[in-house]
């Protein structure tokens, strides 16, 4: 009952200006896709906003963002990793999205803290309480007002990726498995913070649950 | 006297296996060219070590360093160019220089954690506490067992660099004058790992107070 009441007043998105949302979720979750559907009925309703994907967003960033995809590091220490998406993010903390709230615009990411928490803490091995140092100290205590986990399946993701496979090779499949762990185990930790949303459902029936979940919080 | 005596015994640096010495200073201290003869004659007595430098020495760090060296990326926030030094520290201890000291080696390091506490830290404004928190992190919590501090009045070091000028820029001069105070601290508050060489003198003078302090020390 109380969903179809917040879609009913989830026309005006005005209240989130100034706000910082994250939206997290493995490949395959269409993440991507309620991302473009979100800022195109931003972008409708004139809501002051800025939206960035990480690694990357800054001259720097992508500098960075091309050295973490290049072939040539794929022996890269999960270490050297994590800190390379910190550098990242600490770059585009402090020149695009903390100017952007100070401003007063909604700033709407792609990936934030938790990525890192899940690919290179849960599944990576890296200890959370590392990464969180390390990540206080990039991102000047920065934390979002609402993070939107698009939860699914990791067989299903992989189904979605790869439509003729008919399940992820063995390691692959472990190490998404411990992504989505750490996703949900970071949701769990902090409900106020986060809101899940079952991405398994289709494109339309996420899209009004994030906007269900848009027009209640944060 | 005791110096004296030390110069004696300095014949052997073979003590000096499964040693992590750094070498610290600003450019136009002379450190590199005291780098290279100890190189020398540590290769001449045949103990067993290894070199690296900072930023860079594996794969990954050398694409860190183009970054940092690129003349696009001068706008970069010193928070993200603290985290590449880490990520490339991250990289060179986990893949050379912790595997090296494992086997018993020698590792003699041209600049570490000390650089960019001076650097980005005293001269550059973030916090220590910052840097020591992500360094922990990134270095494992490896430390050395002893810093040689090339000592040298900022005034005299650029006038090594650039004969021709009488001073350093103003900014420039403020700048450097902070890094050599940020290092000095760093020896007052940790004297048992710091060794400060005054080099301010001739080459072969702190070449000889250099053979002292490694007889002596660690």
């Amino acid at each position: 009952m109380s969903s179809i009441r917040n879609i009913a007043h989830a026309s005006s998105l005005s209240r989130l200006a100034g706000k910082f949302i994250v939206f997290e979720g493995p490949d395959g979750s269409g993440k991507s896709t309620q991302f473009r559907r979100l800022s195109a009925l931003l972008a409708q309703q004139s809501v002051p906003f800025i939206t960035v994907r990480e690694p990357g967003g800054t001259v720097t960033g992508e500098a960075i963002r091309a050295a973490l995809l290049d072939k040539k590091h794929t022996g890269m220490t999960v270490r050297c990793e994590m800190l390379l998406y910190m550098a990242s993010r600490a770059e585009l903390c402090e020149t695009v999205i903390l100017p952007a709230l100070r401003r007063g615009q909604l700033v709407l990411a792609d990936r934030f803290v938790s990525s890192t928490l899940a690919y290179q803490g849960a599944a990576g091995g890296l200890p959370a309480a590392d990464i969180a140092a390390v990540a206080r100290v990039a991102t000047r205590g920065v934390l979002p007002d609402l993070v939107v986990l698009f939860d699914i399946d990791s067989d299903a993701a992989a189904k979605r990726l790869s439509p003729l496979l008919d399940r992820m090779e063995a390691k692959g499949a472990e190490f998404h498995r411990k992504v989505r762990q750490g996703y949900l185990d970071q949701a769990k930790a902090d409900p106020a913070r986060f809101a899940v949303i079952d991405a398994s459902r289709s494109e339309e029936q996420v899209w009004a649950q994030l906007q269900a979940t848009l027009a209640a919080r944060p």
